[in-house]
């Protein structure tokens, strides 16, 4: 072993994990570690402290050890400043660029520490100056980066810090910990998120819903919009069919052509459905068309009546689209990009394709509620390393009305 | 094409389907058809009626064909009698032995045509005696074949009568035919398996419930035990986990050791469970469990007081088992078989194993409702050529309260 | 009743289920029917005829039934011209425009019957006059209607023809019809798979191989570039991740950071799918990185060497994109619907997203073999209405490598 | 806080996570702890120490906490002898019964330590004097628990011993570690998992194979025979369907009704399986068939020529039974438990009800290698806190053929 480096870790190091993360990535990537000092925290509230001396044979083995002991919260013993590489051209990042975690961050930038705004999982980091001369740093998706940008490279000079479990009680999120299950007291859960969305909306903070069709097309629509009405929803992400079934419920009573309410198929299909892109087009958009008056109630109309933001993002599957949705993928990713980072809680309801998109543009510290009747959806969207994160299986058109009257009644 | 033989269909052959699937056989297996002779119903509710002639190379060829036109409802021109032969020893059917359908059927005996009692899929049919001298024919399951019994073989002299769909209005049970999806409203469908219930109760019909244990996890407990209390659920069939789930609830407000109520884990884990079923056992069962006080509410708490039958079949996953549960698979199959026949309306909550049991019993003419979560599950289920056989993709723990709360308010 | 209208079908109207729909879509819709005239075919090759009255309350209840007849291939007893109106503006169509099946369909203008060109679902058609003054009629779908295009509305002078059923032998097809499973034999269902494309290829029919990222994940993709190397598949249907990971897995032997054939994490994470994206940017695109020699192999390095069609469309999943990535959705669904209808057999492996977008664009008569894990995502790919799509659910990283042996072999 | 306990941790208990699970423990039960000693192991190979007090408000605080810090692996710092109280019934365990972890486990009498026999989850330990005069200590279920049996109470002397994760190197099951996944390289993975049997066929262990009927079905059956014939696989393990289906195969070509090999349904239906059965039933048993000659190849033939184990379980879905299938579920459960116990991998093929039924008895130092293409059931599978477990979600229908070629040529 003829390299070594020495990392420190401070914190909960114990029970967040870190400790044991730390002693199985060096055992798994083929080095050795000596614990050069190990302070453990005596009580709960106390912190621990150990650092830790890693070898290895070569620094082509060091190298990648070290990255992921950082990329979980290590740091290096002496902290240098981050490197700083111009990126070669539009939408080039330099070579070795610093791939970001959703775990907030620090970059140094010359020996000050500068927190990375509007983070967010597999970002590069730009470094720039703010016209008071302040350094500021931020993440930026592949698209954005432009030739010159001072992009941080290796990872020197950065400092991740995942979330730690809160002590003592564990919150209101801490009901569901630990996996996902259609096998739970139903009625109970929702009871619990209900609970977190109040408290979200108490503490001034902003709640996200990204809904997908299944949501009007299993009748929750209305409950929805209730919800939108009340104020329990500031932002709603979601594809052009959504907001096309939505509004075709409120023009035509009907969703993909079957009645809500006696589930019979007046046989018109499709039809409504083109109908209802046809005339939103002639009116000119969503907001045209509900002043007016084509549509009445529902989601959409909602948010336009009580000025909530939305964002539709159009996809290949789509017909029309509207004149709302956004078809451009970068630019709809940029309008989800900057929904994702103001909201305090995000509740998804089954919507594989666009949870997705805004779970990768979230940090770990927002809280994320998941439903969907399908396990794998769910299990998939919890995957993210978020200690925030929990999950619900259940069916979509009982979840919202349940949840309305909890918040409501 | 040198062998051939008549067969004549008859009824609404257009609308079930059976004219389609008459020709399409003959094709598929590589024969020719002739149409004899075609009368249309001119109306909805005049019968059709085409006699079909069936070419084939050979024997071999031709047995199969009318062999598949037969089980969909085909009769032979020419009637004879039933062929009878005797099975050569216990659980040994002659060669050639007929496999029933789950469809009505009816068996001709010295000209005569004989309905076979206790309709369902796979069994033989065997031709007895009455004490009155009268003809009886039912169905036997290879396990019950006595040596001696009169098996029918072969086609001759079966009548197979598949349910034909309902003239006009599509009955009780129309508002789901066509497939199974999460996607539909979820209230609406629930109010309409309520009024089915509750409309064959008011026939004086009896309802079956097949529940599995996620039916307590999800709790879903309490709604079941009010709908037994109240009268709308004539029987359960479950398993060895249901019942002790169930009665945990009721001994230690534990299911699987989680706290339905504050979903809080007492980290007692698996033991209230063993305890629960040791307790029973100590008092005799679970109706001594009851009458000790022992078991004070709940599922099976309601059937004792409330004298519902129910038949608890035990598995090689199972704790205990409880002194109830039948472990002997032949045993417990029975014991289903009996709770099949005697049902008007099915309802499958959250449970593969038990529900392919009960399933396998039924004739194609008793109503089924089939619930789960996974849809793969509810496919299953469903695909047993019942038209009446109706499924909902849907969360139990939320199903079960609001179908009670739709009997029950 | 005192409306009544007049149609006729005709063809292998019993077998092709168009009498059974006829008869079930009269009396469901609250209507009665009166045979005037049938005649059937006495033998499988002789097509069979019936004239059909159809009685209803008033014109409000007869349209409905009439639209649907003729949606499953009915033609009114006396055809007349198709009514035409003109789009009141770009993306709005005329009052009750035909909205379209996916099969065959003619439209009747001046008398003479046009076939509709480009068939696909849910898509208006449009009537226009060629430079030699002959008529044409192709489908638009909502996006692309221009204000003043002639739009077919109602349902007169359309005929719909759904494809039949194979008279005789079922075709290379025929092995898979009849729903959906995993418990097949799957080495004897790829062999079937193999030699309908080479029967495709061998009557000089294009092969569009629809592909997610789970190809290259679970190990395909050289087997899936061997097929487009050896002629097999004709174009590619994918989305910005699927060629990075096939990319990635040239320069850098990863997929999303895993090494395919050691499968150990490099701990690289992320960084490769960036630098790929990132390398091929400056690089100028995929056929650049390929000349420059970045890219060495895979599915994309053949497809450019070799001269092969690929379709890349963008989603707001997407990191980058690549610079071929179409990000526009309604260009992107433009470009796939190219593909789609030069197609004669597609192959849609482990992709939901772009799979559906492909489906929407394909007629009837079109080839499909859907392959995924995922059986609902099998069972939605193929409720389509195509009596010439089989799925099969199974394991694409064995499925790929299995056909290549089958047809290479 | 008015009462404590002090417990010491020892071994590798920060990478086993013993360590983060204690600290976890401890808060989320509304207690405190304070570290009173702690000596890490300062190299991978030295094992660390820690000596913790916990403090709750009250016994009955205090007590579950002390419960689950034992079932992790803690002890209490001053041992005593466990408690034995007899059981006062059959079938009846005294309060405050010990039920144990599928970890190794050791029970402390007369101030030795015995191990305890037969480790299983669940169960309860029975400590008895053997006729040497030794102390023996093994695991009852409930059903096998006799009146008057000196079962441990309480978690006071007894040591468990969770499995660490091996120094250095991940061994051979490594490959696989931290989820399932079907976008993993399908052909590699299987590689590791040939290996994995090698290596246990060379130590001279035991393969253990739980199949369910989908093997037949998708053509698998061939590939396991040679695996059995060649002796790769020491015991069988399977319900009635699949001993049916399998000889189905061998006597008619049929698995079902379904020809395996042209996939062409012979149209006898369910007729094969209850002749199968009732051929077998004349014979009197599988051993008798195969020597008449009824039976001339398949798994079940492979397992009585070459006097491999085989374990048929029954159940309430099964036609027949066969005379070999055990149709109580407590036997069968019983004769399920002596092949866990005695195997050293187990191989769980498309078989959850099985699988679960051999997974419960396993100790958690058993190697499981779960294959199912249905995601849920490995995850369920896995989900039994074993370290040895690992899942691989494919087609079943090449995972055996592959893995037979790997082995055998």
């Amino acid at each position: 072993m003829s390299t070594s480096e020495v990392v420190e870790l401070e914190g909960h190091i114990i029970d967040s994990g870190l400790m044991e993360r730390a002693f199985t990535v060096v055992m798994d990537m083929g080095a050795e570690f000596e614990v050069e000092e190990f302070r453990v925290g005596r009580h709960s509230d106390e912190a621990s402290y150990c650092r830790l001396r890693v070898f290895a044979e070569d620094e082509h083995t060091l190298h990648p050890i070290l990255h992921e002991l950082h990329q979980s919260g290590a740091t290096l013993a002496a902290p240098t400043d981050a490197t700083l590489e111009p990126a070669p051209e539009d939408r080039v990042v330099p070579d070795g660029f610093y791939s970001t975690t959703n775990h907030p961050t620090d970059v140094r930038v010359d020996g000050e520490w500068v927190p990375v705004a509007d983070i967010e999982m597999d970002c590069a980091v730009v470094v720039s100056e703010a016209a008071d001369g302040s350094v500021r740093a931020r993440t930026k998706v592949l698209n954005a980066i432009e030739g010159g940008d001072r992009v941080v490279t290796g990872d020197a000079g950065i400092r991740v810090k995942p979330p730690e479990r809160p002590r003592g009680s564990s919150g209101p999120f801490g009901f569901m910990r630990g996996g996902v299950s259609a096998e739970r007291p139903s009625e109970s859960l929702i009871r619990r998120v209900a609970e977190s969305i109040a408290e979200t909306k108490a503490e001034g903070g902003d709640v996200l819903v990204v809904a997908g069709p299944a949501v009007i097309h299993s009748g929750a629509g209305p409950a929805l919009a209730r919800l939108v009405r009340e104020g329990y929803v500031d932002a709603i992400s979601a594809g052009n069919g959504f907001a096309v079934h939505d509004m075709e419920r409120s023009m035509y009573g009907t969703s993909l052509g079957m009645d809500v309410e006696t589930m019979e198929h007046p046989r018109k299909g499709h039809k409504h459905h083109i109908y209802t892109i046809s005339q939103v087009v002639r009116a000119g958009g969503i907001e045209a068309a509900v002043e007016e008056g084509l549509v009445e109630d529902g989601v959409m109309y909602e948010c336009v009546t009580n000025d909530r933001d939305f964002v539709l993002a159009g996809s290949i599957r789509d017909d029309g689209p509207l004149p709302d949705t956004i078809t451009d993928a970068v630019e709809a990713q940029n309008a989800i990009r900057e929904q994702a980072h103001e909201a305090d809680l995000v509740l998804m309801l089954s919507s594989l394709l666009h949870s997705v998109a805004v779970g990768n543009c979230l940090p770990s510290t927002t809280r994320v509620v998941c439903v969907d009747i399908n396990p794998a959806t769910v299990t998939q969207l919890l995957d993210r390393g978020s200690a925030q994160a929990v999950g619900m299986v259940t069916d979509v058109g009982m979840f919202v009305p349940t949840l309305a009257d909890e918040l409501l009644e």
